[in-house]
């Protein structure tokens, strides 16, 4: 098998794991943040840098990649790691997220979904099969199956349809996968905020031998106190010897109550994305660098924080930047707020090989300002 | 004095210059290329990148820090070399050619420049001794005198009138300067493509003691063979023992050219803004990497070249980013494109050490296809 799973310990005072996840490129050190790069770039920023910031794994977007530049492409290059330079452990997601949030004209059928690329309006369709032929090609370390992941909120008959089928398509990436002995494949748990369902798909998904599990359609516009009471009763379900993935999250405080849950892996676009727009995460909470009071305000984005961005550079300087439209502040700014998830996920892993995950998620928020809309995402 | 030029020899065949230039942050070797970093910042580029291809000074600019962030901020953060994070030496332009190309609303008088901010339409005022201040502010090695740079074509009598005022301004230069143990001020050349009023132009301000001469007002849209017209009797006249920097010449075939003319700098936008599209400088000329013939190319983008870019990535997946919009994209053919001018200079010095500048010239341009309008600039 491609992908396993070592448990280390588990935290006395939260339960939640340290592991790790053995990969063809090389072991990810859990609970871990993945940063995101959906056309096979995490944007703005160089893979030696990703390194530097020690990244261990990072994602990208069988959709994307399908329309642009082509699945075919990446693989007459030698695979998606030597198209892009990155020679650590690569996820695919499935496509199924973005045929579902980006797409036009969507046709459900059994089968698979047509639909019409955002890009260029060009007829497409994916289906578990072509799903896996792509990430196939792509040839990603861990791979994602096909599914349906409904919006928030959707009617109990629909999601209870939806996750039947979505159980239906995993068999088939199961059948479909080529590569199982170079390549993980993980499930997605789907089922909405209705415990039941959220039960049905864990139970039906484990009874197939997949090495990890994720759980997908959370993050999706539902209030977080949901989220966490899915994962309360979801993860439970979820082997115990195979990774867990929580899709889509990446907010501080997301992040440890996830670990707390159990989770092992997550991702999300949040810190790259609101970096361009000039918005960073600091360990007193969110900081716009727009904001005129930093006109003249030469110390660094977060005194305690020892990134690239924070060690060379005023919050002044980037402000400037940020305010011209220079592709250097936002590549400052992309810096420092992955830097600082991946600091953050440092942090819970000392706290859970300490036994004290539960103080340090009390004192962060207290720092961070969970509970100040202001400060908060 | 803060900046001494050095010649360590001339070229036998070609007569160019091989050279130091002193400033207060450090020597440049001459002939040089200085890179743009109009807003305080080389596009898309950090100062690590530009030091790794050998950078050894940038160009800086007075009429975008004055609007933005505004030259107080920058005194403040104790001058642009902190502020930017770079210790190596900068050139200021003076704002003139800006003044003149990108704002609006302008009214000329004896006293300086009236106009309106591009970015707000606020209502702005350049003169020699504003100019002077905001360079002082800025900290720059080497300033440069507020001048008007005519449009081409001119008539002789507007062009006669513009460099006699330009004169009289340089000589308010010297006298407003404050710093001048601190920064060396040097004095813009202007008279169009008018051989009597360049002679005339040049004469003057070699008559006051600054410590560098600039050749302004070409490379604004005349014929390549008038530009090296005007250098052919305006070099001579300049002081053998100051560096010469012809402003606003970047393509390949220019800057061998100028230093058979015996210039020592030169500075332009066309390296960083071509490569933010897609057009890339290789030995073999210039290649358009959006062209569908890229898709599948896996070689990179100049196989004689040994940068960043051409080291680790290939023409298919710099294609692929540069079509996606993705930053990284623009900054693997910025880093190449930049490479390429400065390993082209680093050449031209050996040429010029070496006694074969023309056969350098030669060969070069047979390689490059400089008489291909395809593959020119």
């Amino acid at each position: 098998m491609a992908v396993k799973y070592e448990l280390i310990k588990q935290c006395k005072q939260s339960g939640a794991r340290l592991g790790r996840v053995h990969t063809p490129h090389g072991v990810i050190e859990t609970p871990t943040f993945m940063p995101v790069g959906t056309q096979a770039t995490v944007k703005t920023m160089s893979p030696e840098e990703l390194k530097t910031m020690d990244a261990q794994i990072i994602l990208s977007n069988t959709y994307h990649l399908f329309l642009r530049p082509g699945h075919e492409t990446v693989r007459n290059a030698g695979g998606l790691h030597k198209f892009m330079n990155w020679d650590r452990p690569i996820l695919t997601d499935s496509g199924g997220f973005q045929v579902f949030s980006l797409s036009e004209m969507r046709k459900i059928t059994e089968e698979g979904v047509h639909f019409r690329s955002h890009l260029n309006g060009d007829k497409k369709f994916l289906s578990p099969e072509v799903a896996m032929e792509i990430q196939n090609a792509l040839g990603s370390d861990i791979m994602m199956a096909f599914d349906e992941c409904p919006p928030f909120p959707a009617e109990h008959e629909y999601v209870k349809k939806s996750l039947e089928r979505t159980t239906r398509w995993a068999e088939r990436c199961l059948q479909a996968h080529a590569r199982p002995e170079d390549q993980g494949l993980f499930a997605i748990v789907q089922g909405g905020m209705y415990k039941d369902l959220r039960i049905q798909s864990a139970n039906d998904l484990t009874s197939m031998d997949f090495p990890g599990y994720a759980i997908g359609g959370l993050s999706v516009g539902e209030p977080k106190h949901l989220m966490y009471d899915v994962l309360d009763y979801t993860v439970p379900i979820l082997p115990a010897n195979k990774p867990r993935y929580l899709m889509g999250v990446g907010s501080p405080d997301a992040l440890i109550e996830g670990a707390i849950r159990g989770i092992d892996m997550f991702d999300c676009v949040l810190p790259t994305r609101i970096a361009r727009n000039g918005t960073t995460m600091t360990s007193q909470g969110r900081l716009v660098i727009r904001n005129a009071k930093y006109a003249e305000d030469f110390s660094p984005l977060d005194p305690e924080c020892s990134c690239y961005t924070c060690t060379n550079y005023s919050r002044a300087y980037i402000r400037h930047l940020i305010k011209a439209d220079e592709i250097f502040g936002m590549r400052l700014t992309t810096y420092h707020n992955l830097h600082f998830l991946l600091q953050l996920m440092r942090d819970v892993r000392q706290a859970i090989m300490d036994d004290r995950l539960l103080d340090f998620r009390d004192s962060f928020f207290t720092s961070y300002g969970l509970f100040d809309n202001e400060k908060g995402f």
